[in-house]
């Protein structure tokens, strides 16, 4: 465990160095600094660094993978920008977003040229044979994200959504870049092609187990850990996992109270939160949320055992899990 | 003249076939929806048409292109998405536009999802040793066309443009996208790459003579023939090469009666355009308009020349410039 942490911190401070040597320095600034902007609000940096750690754990030298990791993080970038558009947000990491700093056009055209720079920056990889596989690797994954951005923008207006789709649709919308970072960390490591495909299944399954984790923290975190407000996801009616499997195991009473609850009605923010925790308790949704949230991550150890990587590297990934789900809820 | 016809509307019928067979049927539909309908509102086809041509004339079969002519075709209705929305535009080719018939989320993320595909469709392209160096040309010049829209929202608010500046911008949103679907077109017909350099060159100094013509379309322009309302551009307060031009040449008296036409006033939208072609007129703004058209299509008829091509293909080529130009003014 302390190994994953030493490698992952040394990756992140490298490619940190990497990433502020590479802004976006040429004209337009009005194109240009938004994404500057952003980039350098910081964040977890979580997919390039498990794409180079990925890429190290298959004996690959990560520095070779920068313009990948890269890549992945101003495609990250892009659909956080162009999702806070959509979803009206106005601040991201504490500061404001790009649209309300710059304007709701330079926040569109911003984002649109980041995800071109994100395939121009894979095309920057050495191992020109190596491309088209890895490309089509990022487009399908992107393609997935905006897919998955779609079913969770329908999820908000349809009335009935069951917890399959739901689970699809994080899937696809936060974990499959997770889990393809991963893909391509291996492959531009060394990887066979089997070895990629088990290490993208042991991120999906991980990203989904990451994202339910998030689910939960919404609801049942600690404020002082977990960095922002809690109940935000009932305040603004989110179909989450949480709410989903409340109404599944709901009685008609409590059905209708959700229901309710979930609708315009007179209740203040903190009282409408307590009464849905009230509910989501009596329902037990929480232990409920934690054993799917345990079984994807089980899931993904099983996964790991079918990856053809020395012990000592599967137990670096296996602490990378443990890094990514140990936030106390 | 009349054989680069034939090819053309044969190449345009197969394409558009092509098209009609590769619309997006996959769900979710929200998503897919507006860019087949944005597709199928039709256009003239003339980015994806000119790439199959350069690629017939170089010698190749034009169907094993279809997939990289589809992914300019999508990655130029792409831009008329966004760029849509920014413009606050309500029709695009008398129809709707996506945003005013679907939402501006979902322009938004249809757009985006398309620019993915677009070079998604790219990947699809037979021979892979050749993908790096066409993805590095579709990245630029994808790079370069937010660029150059992000110039021409720049110009929109800012007091002095020069003309320089103003056929650098129509440069970038206009032109490399059409010289670049003929450099790849000449790639994937077997050109060499100075060859498809300079095919490059001769689509760059034809795109930005075509937009001076479209320019001066807007102006003076048959609406009969020209299919839109003639003067838009005046009263959108658009700074174009007749504007620019007539600023410069301007005296004290026509240029403050020019400034002051192109700021909130009390004329009705005939007034206006009556009173701003008046100056022009005084100025020969036509002519002048006319003459640089002229330069840059010469400037392309001379790179043409450089093009190792036997001259009968060099004729088609020629052939195509006038078919784009002879839009009579």
């Amino acid at each position: 465990m302390v190994t994953t942490m030493q490698i992952l911190h040394q990756i992140q401070k490298d490619f940190e160095a990497y990433l502020k040597n590479h802004l976006f320095e040429r004209p337009p600034s009005e194109l240009y600094n938004p994404i500057n902007y952003i980039l350098e609000l910081g964040g977890k940096r979580l997919r390039p660094a498990v794409l180079l750690l990925t890429c190290h754990l298959f004996r690959g030298n990560y520095k070779h993978a920068f313009p990948a990791a890269l890549g992945i993080e101003v495609f990250h970038n892009f659909t956080l920008v162009h999702d806070d558009i959509m979803d009206n947000a106005p601040l991201r990491r504490g500061a404001k977003t790009v649209h309300e700093k710059y304007g709701i056009n330079a926040g569109i055209l911003s984002g649109d040229v980041m995800m071109v720079h994100a395939f121009n920056l894979m095309l920057e990889l050495e191992d020109q044979k190596q491309l088209p596989q890895l490309l089509k690797i990022f487009t399908r994954l992107s393609i997935e994200v905006c897919e998955g951005q779609q079913m969770d923008m329908n999820f908000e207006t349809r009335e009935e959504v069951n917890i399959e789709e739901y689970l699809h649709m994080i899937e696809l919308k936060t974990s499959v870049l997770v889990a393809g970072a991963m893909q391509i960390g291996a492959l531009l490591g060394g990887a066979d092609d089997a070895s990629a495909k088990a290490v993208y299944e042991f991120g999906r399954n991980l990203g989904i187990s990451f994202q339910l984790q998030d689910d939960l923290l919404d609801t049942y975190g600690d404020p002082a850990k977990f960095g922002k407000k809690v109940g935000g996801d009932i305040v603004q009616n989110k179909k989450t996992y949480l709410y989903l499997k409340a109404l599944e195991l709901a009685n008609a009473d409590q059905k209708s109270s959700l229901q309710e609850l979930y609708q315009p009605n007179h209740w203040s923010e903190t009282e409408k939160i307590n009464k849905v925790i009230a509910i989501f308790d009596e329902l037990g949704i929480r232990a409920h949320t934690e054993q799917i949230k345990e079984s994807y991550k089980m899931a993904a150890f099983t996964v790991l055992e079918d990856i053809d990587l020395p012990e000592e590297r599967k137990e670096l990934l296996a602490g990378f899990a443990h890094y990514l789900m140990n936030r106390e809820v």
